[in-house]
């Protein structure tokens, strides 16, 4: 048995900002949540979901100081602006930061208490919420997190080096906004990271065991998308078919996380970049996704061989025994042509003498996604994948 | 620009009727509506969706009459039976007649005036629904109609013989329940008839205009499932692999409806089932399908044989000019290993001088489907298709 919920209404494509003057917007003093990087002003979103949301009659205010990763502080912040500000309706305008920090003000700003007492993991106090979070709105500007169809936002606790992601039914966006647009001026190197966070959320969603049919099709349909489309918008950010496909199949990932669920790859890297808060997520995927996949070669050597196909790769060339090796093969050629083919952990201040203490985080803080492994793996096992990624 | 939304909350898989004990169910007095066939209550369907929803404190009343096609009479009275027991949630067991009538019912139990006073095209007066329909849970019984992930019901106004599509973001269920084990008992011709209804609403979602990354990924995966599994569900009834993906598939068709399109196929069908209320309508789609999808060799050449690989043809048998009949060669396969080669519309009275008339109707019913085929057939190529599948 398994369930199918992804409630979002996502409208996709280029142009599709415009939509925001055109569709019902559940609220109509809206909170615009941002980080105070510069490229949402900049560059002009800002204003024009300001402008579009206008012409329907929603005033907005903008709180710009959404942390790289929402922490208590600063979600706590935007939640008393909202409040003090009568907002009923949270949008977030730019990356999985600014968007994540969103879900959790719209929680927040009609809850009592700190954000980390409704984390459910880790130290957090596994509180229920007592009210429906405000209504969200997701206008991403960078293709990856997936965060636009699924409930999840990804919260950091500063003192614990804590990453858990907080999320339920209730905090899907009831409207996300998916406009390549908004997205080509995004430098190389996040484009890349970004798009490898996009693969595994389906490679991850792919081989769980919460898979199923429907995530299954999309998952590869996205696999197949990053391969073809990544190195494009890589080798050059202008190209707009890249750029549009890269946030259709970034869009798909987060529906499988959504329906089916990442795997310990994701919990292990949230443990390394707790610790160590300048490796991007995307980097540290990239760094651990070979030892780690190397694990399930044997178990999983059907879904390997199918996402080596989605990805390009002959099969024909592997001998039947070593078929599988091929989605290896697959992984490593995308780095290759995407350029990030040598990002070591170590590169980022992760040691070798702390492993035990980011397995042990890895367990203790996102745990659970240990169960959605094809098989569980244990805690040496865990070491051995960050050993072998280091240096 | 594309939009996904499909917003119901579906539960798949064998055993997953349980699930009504165990969920938040968003009222406490339900209208359970059937038709009055005798299955849902021979088999103790009905017995156990009581139950489990009695164990979570939701009373039920059971309203048995709807029609085989929900016309107003069958679903204003329902609407008065739910409003005077002060029903807040209304549940369609059965087919797609029980669903679709529970929809109607849940509109109307809460809204003024007759249903046809809401309906769309034809001679329905377009009027908006005034006030949101109620809480709706689909638990179908059969697979095929698609309608547990759709937000569609089919109308009949036995008057004018208009089939009409009644639907929209607020007449999807919230719950869909769909277990196979409340399919093992569906006779074979019936399976079969609407086995075919699922694989055409992904077909059709597949070439039609309104086709996205997301619904073609969904639709390939539903066609193969149904390529594979329908021949040994019409073989073997009991056939449990079989009636589960089978299912799968049938929710998938009807999640493609709702993010793609159905194509005229649909609305020509519509039109001669509306006439000849004895054609099913998968008997109809079956009679039919070739002579319309022959229309569109040319132009959807490329999706064909992504099709036609999906139905596990083998292209390399076709030349490289004739690869995209492969696609009706499946078809006429599918049809001979379901037994279902031969149906011809005279076998249920559709008659050689009205076809004019029925294809006027088709056009004047769900006219807006022809706006979704890969190219616009003309009325003189609509009527083509219905004599071509006369005899």
């Amino acid at each position: 048995m398994f369930s199918f919920y992804m409630p979002s209404h996502l409208y996709i494509g280029e142009g599709s900002l415009k939509k925001l003057s055109e569709i019902d917007i559940p609220g109509s003093k809206g909170l615009i949540v941002t980080t105070s990087g510069k490229s949402v002003k900049k560059y002009g979103y800002l204003n024009r979901v300001q402008a579009f949301l206008e012409i329907q009659g929603v005033k907005t205010i903008v709180y710009d100081k959404a942390n790289a990763n929402p922490t208590s502080k600063g979600v706590m912040e935007g939640a008393k602006i909202a409040r003090e500000n009568n907002c009923d309706i949270i949008i977030g305008l730019g990356g999985g930061s600014a968007i994540d920090t969103a879900k959790c003000i719209a929680a927040m700003a009609v809850n009592p208490g700190d954000l980390w007492d409704y984390i459910e993991s880790g130290t957090g106090k596994n509180k229920m919420l007592q009210n429906n979070p405000l209504p969200i709105i997701a206008i991403p500007t960078t293709s990856g997190t997936g965060t636009e169809a699924d409930p999840w936002a990804v919260t950091t606790n500063e003192r614990t080096k804590e990453k858990i992601d907080f999320g339920n039914d209730k905090t899907f966006p009831c409207i996300s906004i998916v406009d390549p647009e908004l997205m080509m001026t995004v430098p190389k190197k996040l484009s890349v990271y970004q798009g490898f966070d996009a693969l595994f959320h389906s490679t991850e969603g792919f081989i769980a065991a919460a898979a199923n049919p429907i995530s299954d099709a999309l998952a590869i349909k996205a696999i197949e998308l990053i391969a073809k489309y990544l190195p494009r918008a890589a080798a050059d950010g202008n190209d707009r078919e890249a750029r549009s496909n890269m946030a259709v199949a970034s869009t798909i990932s987060g529906i499988v996380e959504s329906i089916s669920n990442c795997t310990s790859e994701h919990s292990i890297e949230h443990a390394l970049s707790g610790f160590h808060p300048d490796l991007p997520h995307g980097a540290g995927l990239i760094a651990i996704c070979i030892a780690y996949y190397e694990k399930f070669l044997d178990i999983s050597k059907d879904k390997y061989i199918i996402m080596a196909k989605a990805m390009g790769e002959d099969i024909e060339e592997y001998s039947d025994d070593k078929k599988q090796y091929a989605f290896i093969s697959a992984l490593k050629k995308l780095q290759l042509s995407c350029g990030t083919a040598n990002i070591r952990l170590s590169d980022y201040g992760v040691e070798s003498e702390k492993i035990g203490q980011y397995a042990k985080s890895a367990y203790d803080t996102m745990g659970e996604l240990f169960d959605m492994d094809p098989r569980r793996l244990s805690f040496d096992e865990t070491c051995e994948i960050i050993e072998k990624s280091l240096k």
